[in-house]
């Protein structure tokens, strides 16, 4: 790799002046920045990222810690989380952390360790208390998908069990009562909100909710097969189905057509999220619309603002779910 | 932020001793180690990454480009390489250079200034000539699906002929003639490949392909839904269908039922990828399966060898897609 040393000897200069140069002082005269430009171009140079972050003790790069890129929720959110970047001549350094806790805090302490200055976390596992730590020492931090209380203008949140309330209530409306719950098994609030929503929407409707109603699965397409195979075991004759994410819907759609049950004549459906897989099942899937991409891209906004100590306070940032009315539910 | 010279200041040491201790150097006494690192602890100092890459020259980043990290593909790809920069206690920087020239180049550029000495790029806009030139400034970079001569020890392809060729047989041995395509707008080579599989195997079979059977759009569901009107509309009679890869085949999918067509039975439908989703359309889409994560796995342990100089040369990675036998193709 070609040093600023190699640039300083090519042109006959001091690695001072090289660098007076590069970072355009006035105190070089005009023949001697022709020559260390000469040297750059002839020797490929490209300045050290790392030794400008180290002269400003910060990085042109945005940090953002998700559960698993591959997810296609979580795909959107780094991209949004990209295209905010890319605006600001900044780029994007990626930790996934699958939920845990031991991983959320050694992606968060990577991405410090690299000196990004605007954090974007999608933190579950980690504590309030540890999160309000780290939250205290990285101003440009910024939570996505979690409110902590006394840091809310530095969270962007869902309401998630208004988003499960409607969803329900939707199905109620139509006339169904024995509705299932296919959940999610991680362990976090998310899944806890979800199911408070469901269960809510179903006591004002003076409905009891049997735990036979109920299964759990990874939230992902096989989740969604393996909490759906669960639930027709029980034979509860269920009339309809909220599941916790729409890639888990598309798994119980499966199961359900593989057992000649269809969807929406013999059981209603419907997801939460909204992702693009939602518009190409079949039949098309009503869900809940989480703005994820909104949420991102404010977030990213906030961590920047965060880090130039613009950050405004006393406003918070909850969004609210809106119901995607498509073909996956029908009257019960 | 906490330097370590406020680590030097609380224990009363040089910010040599405080380097020496934390390098674990055998220089430094016991009484010393226990003063710098009771200072680190109450100060919370973190070692500045930026700083240890500047001393290395190197960095603990693995650089990874691709077109879209929300694309479903890519997404796997940018999984697998985590995997492995996990295994190997590095981290990874990606960029989004959407198959455009600018930002491939942009993105690679940047990861070489943030010094990441191992980077998997997935670049199909720029020309061999550049790529040669990045190729031979960076040992650690390898390309991924994509393969340039000379350098077949740094790249990992994939037979796209050949798998084209495969899908197109398969609906022709099942008795179809009229099989169209529905290709990418994207001019990249991945299509030219393809096609070109297509035709070939057509022409074996001693068919000729008029262009009203073929129609091409973005490669994801909008563009499948998009070319698959287009196809329809020029009321050829198509009894089949290939499709670039399994996102277009899946909105191709879509269009045809909303059009009364069933698949198989009125019409065979054919992917490319074998995406998560093609496991949940229904029918469950026959398709060609693109070994995603083996190819990015090999890949980053390939650049991890790259920047290590222990890269075996004479050797070549060209994988060999294959078939998966679903629901979506029925004797024509």
């Amino acid at each position: 790799m070609i040093t600023i040393r190699d640039v300083a000897k090519r042109a006959g200069v001091s690695v001072a002046t090289v660098s007076r140069v590069l970072n355009n002082s006035a105190i070089a005269s005009k023949e001697t920045r022709e020559l260390v430009l000469k040297a750059v171009s002839e020797l490929g140079y490209r300045p050290n990222a790392n030794a400008q972050a180290l002269a400003t003790q910060t990085s042109d790069t945005i940090g953002v810690v998700v559960m698993d890129v591959s997810d296609p929720f979580f795909g959107a959110l780094v991209k949004a989380v990209d295209t905010v970047a890319q605006q600001n001549h900044k780029y994007v350094l990626i930790g996934n952390s699958y939920h845990q806790a031991e991983k959320e805090r050694h992606a968060i302490e990577v991405l410090i360790r690299q000196r990004c200055n605007a954090l974007i976390v999608h933190a579950k596992a980690l504590s309030d208390d540890e999160l309000i730590d780290f939250l205290n020492q990285i101003p440009g931090m910024v939570l996505i998908n979690r409110i902590i209380a006394g840091f809310e203008h530095r969270c962007v949140g869902l309401d998630n069990v208004s988003g499960a309330h409607m969803a329900t209530r939707l199905l109620l409306s139509n006339g169904h009562q024995r509705i299932g719950y296919v959940g999610s098994s991680h362990p976090i609030e998310d899944e806890v909100q979800r199911r408070q929503g469901y269960r809510q929407a179903m006591a004002e409707a003076g409905l009891a909710v049997p735990d036979a109603w109920y299964a759990a699965a990874s939230p992902d397409l096989q989740g969604g097969e393996a909490a759906m195979v669960e639930l027709l075991g029980r034979n509860q004759h269920l009339t309809a189905i909220f599941a916790y994410n729409d890639a888990m819907a598309a798994g119980a759609l499966a199961v359900l057509k593989e057992n000649g049950i269809t969807v929406p004549q013999h059981c209603s459906l419907v997801g939460f999220d909204d992702i693009p897989i939602a518009r190409y099942t079949s039949p098309k899937l009503t869900t809940v619309r989480y703005p994820i991409i909104s949420m991102a891209t404010l977030a990213t906004e906030l961590a920047l603002k965060g880090a130039a100590n613009t950050l405004e306070s006393g406003v918070s940032h909850c969004f609210m779910p809106t119901l995607v009315r498509r073909h996956s539910v029908a009257a019960g």
